[in-house]
């Protein structure tokens, strides 16, 4: 299958505007001092997509792939399939478009999660965990719904993309000396089209992938040269529930082998203060998974080459619970 | 004196470009069932200035002010006054610019503010409540430093108006039918800047302020159609600390007078409601200042002309504590 090029991010960046939030890059002063040591000269910005209406970047690719819909599609309507943000933002995407939307949630999905689902006017087929991936297909097949995957689609990754042509834009903007952006990886979606952009339009600048160790199933694809796939019994520990995805997709694998400079990995006690740092200092509520990036840069940013960092924050959907017990 | 014009609100988006963030305008689903119950049609869109490097919109004053600095003044040092979000903004501004910055703070002040203004370079002069106010004219005099008051100046007043500026640009690209905009009133910077700049671009939107009922100088004075005055052990009763002040400025209410369309008061417990919703659904950590509108547009909807709402959240400099204390 072919890359995503930078004529496919430019359309996907006209086709979100208006529906998407473009997010802006974040300086943060407070992370001088808390990486490094004071003197590494080092500096972060933040690029916060849990300011998308839905709470993460997913909007981001559904919009492009329902925006880009045959008269013949949008008439047909669309299903999806996922016990999380995708299945919101695909829902939002399609309310705001105007087309009917099925959403396949495992019936171990949270009730809040499959409320805010059906708040965007989707259908919601509950379903029990075995079958959750079969029955999207299933009706689609019966009722000619198009199905929209989370990542493994060239519509959704340059989609996501637009983070990447953002940041591009905003360091340009900004006049920053960018050499370093950290990236969550799950399914892929979001890393191959930020790596893509930014390998199009700024090529000396390295992407790092950043993932749970409790799910480093791409770290493990990296450094091995194959796309390695990990048991959900492995993957589901962590507290990063965005990241749990137990392989790269066949297209984001694609993407990473040829744009992605290295992927590591954080542990679980950096990823939680992560998510206290970014609400104490960032004033900004993030999801764990959102949070991977700036756990890395707080606790690995010794590794990471040029003065200037940026890192995805992909989403703020987090349990108010869990937060609290963080902040406390 | 003169209310700031399209040409001084203009100028300061330029001045502040690159130091302050350009905030989006957060479209806000998840508000619509909470407001006035379903079918209401109302919609909410936040403007979400915690993001700024400082934590507050006072960032943008701040650099107004001192990026109009003749080179004499450069020279000479800014000195400033305030115990929170404003000693911030001036110390990180002049960083920025490579101005020296003297900031009095009064003993009462938390250590962490003390440490956070320490941190943007700026030197601190820690002095006895009842000195805080002649102390800068003192070292005004003593060494020539420039006085950066917070809101009683029309360039801070034009600087905190970009935030309407940028309100009206996206107003127009989302192509809202935006009626009402609500912001947060304390000494009345904020307000006037916001409250000119889109009365002179969208004549037809109304600007409310927003104000804690125990702190509701603002709202007596608009009734009244004279400024008043507050004593401390009044306004001081507010959980929304950065709307103690006692009284609006002499140039804040003459633009009040000329452009504010009607100030409102709120519950101190619709003001904690305010910022865990915020949290929870808005995935914002504000301040219980910057929560006021939440509040308004939460409580208070009903009141409010049109389909399209804003909301300035002006801050999000909270004290952890509290906030996971409101979330849990």
């Amino acid at each position: 299958m072919a890359l995503v090029t930078v004529d496919d991010l430019r359309a996907a960046q006209k086709r979100i505007a208006g529906v998407a939030v473009r997010t802006p890059l974040m300086p943060c002063p407070w992370a001088d001092t808390l990486s490094g040591g004071p003197g590494s000269g080092r500096t972060l910005h933040l690029k916060p997509e849990g300011l998308q209406p839905t709470g993460a970047f997913k909007i981001r690719g559904a919009v492009n792939r329902l925006a880009a819909f045959t008269a013949e599609e949008r008439a047909r309507g669309v299903v999806a399939q996922s016990s999380g943000n995708h299945a919101q933002a695909v829902a939002y995407a399609a309310q705001r478009l105007g087309i009917r939307c099925v959403v396949v949630m495992p019936d171990t999905s949270p009730a809040v999660k499959i409320e805010n689902t059906r708040s965007f006017g989707a259908e919601v087929v509950v379903v029990p965990m075995h079958e959750r991936d079969t029955t999207p297909a299933d009706l689609a097949a019966e009722h000619g719904y198009v199905w929209v995957p989370p990542y493994d689609d060239p519509w959704i990754i340059a989609g996501q993309g637009t983070v990447g042509m953002e940041i591009a834009e905003d360091a340009a903007a900004l006049d920053l000396d960018l050499r370093t952006v950290l990236v969550p990886v799950s399914g892929g979606g979001l890393i191959s089209g930020v790596a893509a952009a930014l390998k199009l339009t700024m090529p000396g600048v390295r992407i790092i992938g950043v993932e749970p160790e409790l799910a480093g199933d791409a770290a493990e694809s990296f450094r091995s040269g194959e796309r390695r796939v990990w048991p959900f019994e492995r993957t589901h520990r962590t507290i990063a529930d965005g990241l749990r995805t137990n392989s790269l997709g066949v297209l984001p694998w694609e993407h990473v082998q040829a744009y992605v400079d290295d992927i590591i990995t954080v542990t679980e006690d950096e990823i939680r203060a992560a998510v206290a740092v970014l609400a104490r200092r960032g004033r900004l509520v993030a999801e764990p998974s959102g949070a991977v990036t700036t756990a890395a840069y707080l606790h690995h940013g010794d590794e990471f080459e040029g003065r200037s960092v940026a890192a995805v924050v992909s989403g703020g959907n987090v349990d108010p619970a869990l937060l609290a017990e963080l902040l406390a």
